[in-house]
């Protein structure tokens, strides 16, 4: 089953030529979702060859111009492109109200459904869901009212293992509830073990977005065990003051909230263009965390 | 004297991988100019190597994204970047309004001064001007109110011959009399003509900026005798139904515009995202007025 994460943009609140700021998109068995749309993220998405339409949902995490000043250029090209699949973005409340004006004054009446979801930061709470996914908002702590965001698969039901179904005879109307782990048992009255017709099935993935925020150990429990966390890293220890000044991490900030959370990987990015060489991030975090990566512009991540 | 136009961004409303929606910077006499501001802009200035604090104002011409989406960023990246000088945005009336949320929402206390100036478009109107260029607004035919700009050097004095002044034995302060078209007059009453002391001052160059427009003669008047025109030709005369449908013009079009302004050079833009092969712009117009270009991002154009 897929889940990727592909970096669009690496770069913090002043674009580079090498790095744009925030935005990433991230596929979950085909479900499409844009975690923050900085300007430029439309013609980054066409860079990787991605589908605008493809998108189902945006999740924008705070209200800095570098994490959705993409948004009008993207809901206006929708529309142009013909759009008619509904979009949700799911983002801080008042994103309405400061994005759509920009769109209502070119006098464009979208041909799709426009909604937005107002997140809180007080609590973990899920803000998007199908059958086979869920997005999680929770608090991070920054100068601005801002979320993290978890991405994660829903568990699946247990294996079917279908040559034993067909030694006992196992009928087909009985098969979602021996995945849903009930025991077989046949008109005789004959039991079958569930654990001898299932195995265990893939354990459900997740993914945790968290951008911008400082050191914050209140996140760990709503991100307990992700495998993929990401986590912005402005700046290095060595500059601690302006990361505190400033309401960034450091690279080593990165690596406990990662260990902290017993994540599988981490990755870095939102490094600040003051940092010409970035491998020093990747050598602080590993002091404390070992698999680590750096962000760049580009990059797709398996979870 | 430098008067140079640097193509930003050649395509229309959807951007593509090789052409992003309307952008150029206009150097006059170091003056840096920014003729609309499209998303990516800022990004688009920095693959061009010109530094964003060089600009000096902002003119757009209509409130459709694909030449205003780029303001928020651009103002919060001179922000973010230091900026001390004044920033002037001359735009259509409501501009701001609809722009500076973006940029408020996100806290910034912007460090330079920012002003906007509303644009009319029922006449011809001097927007900007300092001691050797102006400005000038136009009206242009759209779905909105849409103005085109004139970007002028102003025409400079005669051009002393000091080989001559000196022997005639002229003093200093006779020196700028004699620019602005005096005969010299010494102590004795010796008269020496205008003529023999000074030559003919290079022409006062233009560049007229048109897009986005329907195909629109009453525009010629307020251009006449330009250097260079950029006329926007979203399409073909095979799409004339689209074309008029949607108040843009063919490459047909602008080149009968080039000509009735009796323009040096025609540079056509704005190309809709349908034609991948453009050069039937260039064949088109041809039939009409030699002098044709196409414009592409990262395209100069001396003027």
């Amino acid at each position: 089953m897929k889940f990727e994460v592909c970096i669009l943009g690496s770069g913090s609140a002043v674009p580079t030529r090498t790095r744009t700021p925030t935005a990433q998109i991230i596929n979950i068995q085909e479900n499409y979702l844009l975690a923050d749309c900085a300007e430029g993220t439309q013609l980054q998405l066409r860079n990787q060859g991605i589908k605008l339409q493809r998108i189902d949902a945006v999740f924008i995490t705070h209200l800095h111009g570098d994490h959705f000043y993409g948004l009008p250029g993207l809901i206006s090209t929708l529309h142009l492109l013909g759009r008619t699949k509904p979009l949700l973005i799911v983002g801080p409340p008042g994103l309405e109200k400061i994005v759509m004006p920009m769109v209502d004054i070119t006098g464009s009446n979208l041909r799709y459904q426009l909604s937005f979801k107002s997140t809180q930061n007080k609590e973990k709470e899920c803000v998007y869901e199908n059958k086979r996914i869920q997005v999680f908002s929770f608090p991070l702590l920054h100068k601005i009212a801002t979320t993290g965001y978890l991405f994660a698969e829903k568990q699946k039901p247990r294996q079917y293992l279908p040559e034993v179904g067909a030694f006992y005879g196992i009928p087909k109307f009985w098969i979602d509830r021996i995945k849903a782990g009930e025991d077989y048992i046949d008109d005789e009255g004959l039991r079958v073990d569930n654990s001898k017709l299932t195995k265990d099935p893939l354990k459900a993935k997740s993914y945790a977005f968290c951008t911008d925020t400082a050191y914050y150990p209140e996140m760990v429990n709503n991100i307990m065990g992700v495998n993929l966390i990401y986590h912005e890293s402005s700046f290095l220890e060595e500059d601690r003051k302006r990361a505190d000044q400033t309401k960034h991490s450091t690279a080593s900030d990165a690596a406990k909230i990662a260990k902290m959370a017993k994540a599988n990987k981490l990755v870095l990015g939102h490094f600040s263009a003051r940092y010409k060489d970035v491998s020093r991030f990747e050598e602080e975090a590993k002091e404390i965390f070992k698999n680590v990566q750096l962000a760049k512009d580009g990059l797709i991540l398996k979870v």
